[in-house]
């Protein structure tokens, strides 16, 4: 560790040539390479080519690539991180491809393409949710290796939790009640958001560090990282759905207004949303500190959260 | 051990006097306690009311009696498996509220009770499985008590491989692909069922015992068992949807003919279905010899399967 930190210049200087695009590309490959290998197309084919049409449909892959940066952060290797990172882009593909459904949002297009539901029919979308979902389980307990069997059950207790009715179902119930309330509190929209998307991109953060056995300090500080780019991550998603064009976001947009939905610009306006999301950004980088220059892929992904443009 | 065979009757004696009913209302009541301690009421209370609307609307609970029981067959305890046992009934749950919806078998009518989509509406349903599902997974991972965290991380990926793509829903992409097609070959039909129904039961077999630490060739005799009356489970499944009544049921009856769905009887005929279920019991039972009368229970299950008459 401290030889690594040694060839390395100062973090300042380190911040100014770190190149994010570069790292990102890299990891995404990564990612995507090892998703590709993971849901292989066997019989009956048609429910795996459904999970795969949603799972290879691009994306940023951020959750997986936050995964991977806290277990190399704290300790760990890749090699330790990569099932669990690729759960976690399962989990996260489950979760859209119902939330698309004619039940749910009704969706027609999710990245630039047709909803799994408009390409495989409705009852082949919910079994392909379902079966990632399960996937997502069987393959970090059966794939991970070189971690403690102990570690890998905290995360699959804290990855089911996220997506269950404590996390991102709990989130869309209450998302789903408040359809047509433009006028619910603050309190409600937090929760919303804190279980819809801030649960599960925490458990990315926090699962990478609990892989590489960080001790209990170490996952409060990422956690309270993760915490803080999730919301900020939503309130920019709130005001890219004003400002920015269909084709730049790959799906609807314009949705929440004509659902009138409550977001954050709606309740402060676009300007103190993005003072809040910009504030947030800066808390949430705070929290990297005493991790040093070894941070810098989190406190940029940070900071690409507000500058992004889809 | 020795000494519980000791005070134990010879085998034949003994299975002359099992009360089966008895035995199976003994877990039953334990089981369902264990569900109802296991989904509290919180907010937000909707989802968690369609949760345990559909997990606690009874049913016969053998899943995880059948896991309860070959953990103690094999020399673990109730509480080892108990976790395990609550969520393979979550999992059990979570593919009949999918099952029933309107994009699938499209049912108002589930154990004597609407179904769930029809008192929560579809988007509740759909959710209260995706919660079910994840919390089957946290719920063992986090609850199970006493037993090695490698044995449970094989529980975990066991249960995920028999509900997912390789498993339940595989079987049911075949099944929804084969509708009004009654000339499907038996090898098809057999597919269907190995995978829609049998390979969760073989799991709630085999997990009880990998949970106790049993020996590979105990869990092959286990599994073998489990295969075989979950087919003879699925034979007269299909024998009592054109038998007996909507009421004995509890769900609509006729279903299969209406759907034109190939069955066991529509194959072989009613004669040779039953004959071909019996012969599967008998069959498993063989495999039980081993185990001498500690397999009681396991032995009467099977006699069951073919003796129920809903």
């Amino acid at each position: 560790m401290v030889s690594i930190k040694n060839i390395h210049s100062p973090q300042q200087e380190e911040e100014s040539t770190f190149d994010l695009s570069a790292y990102l590309a890299g990891r995404q490959v990564q990612v995507e390479a090892a998703l590709d290998r993971a849901i292989p197309l066997t019989y009956p084919e048609k429910i795996y080519e459904a999970m795969r049409y949603s799972v290879l449909a691009g994306g940023k892959r951020l959750r997986p690539i936050l995964c991977l940066a806290t277990c190399e952060l704290t300790g760990g290797t890749l090699e330790m991180a990569m099932p669990t990172a690729c759960a976690l882009e399962m989990i996260h593909t489950m979760s859209l491809i119902h939330d698309d459904l004619p039940a749910m949002d009704n969706d027609d297009y999710r990245r630039g393409k047709l909803t799994n539901h408009k390409v495989y029919g409705e009852d082949i979308a919910i079994l392909a949710g379902d079966g990632l979902l399960a996937y997502a389980f069987e393959f970090i307990a059966g794939q991970t290796q070189g971690v403690p069997a102990e570690r890998v059950l905290q995360v699959i207790a804290k990855l089911g939790n996220a997506v269950g009715a404590a996390g991102l179902v709990g989130g869309q119930v209450v998302d789903l009640e408040s359809e047509g309330k433009p006028d619910i509190s603050l309190e409600t929209l937090n929760f919303i958001h804190t279980h819809k998307t801030g649960a599960l991109l925490e458990s990315c953060v926090v699962c990478g560090a609990i892989l590489a056995g960080s001790p209990a300090e170490d996952l409060q500080r990422l956690s309270r990282y993760a915490q803080n780019i999730g919301l900020a991550f939503q309130i920019v998603d709130d005001i890219l759905d004003i400002t920015a064009t269909q084709e730049a976001l790959g799906k609807t947009a314009g949705k929440d207004l004509q659902a009138q939905k409550a977001t954050y610009p709606s309740l402060w306006g676009l300007e103190e949303s993005e003072r809040q999301a910009r504030q947030l950004v800066e808390a949430a980088k705070a929290e990297l500190a005493s991790f040093g220059p070894k941070a810098q892929p989190l406190q940029a992904i940070a900071d690409f959260i507000t500058n992004r443009n889809h």
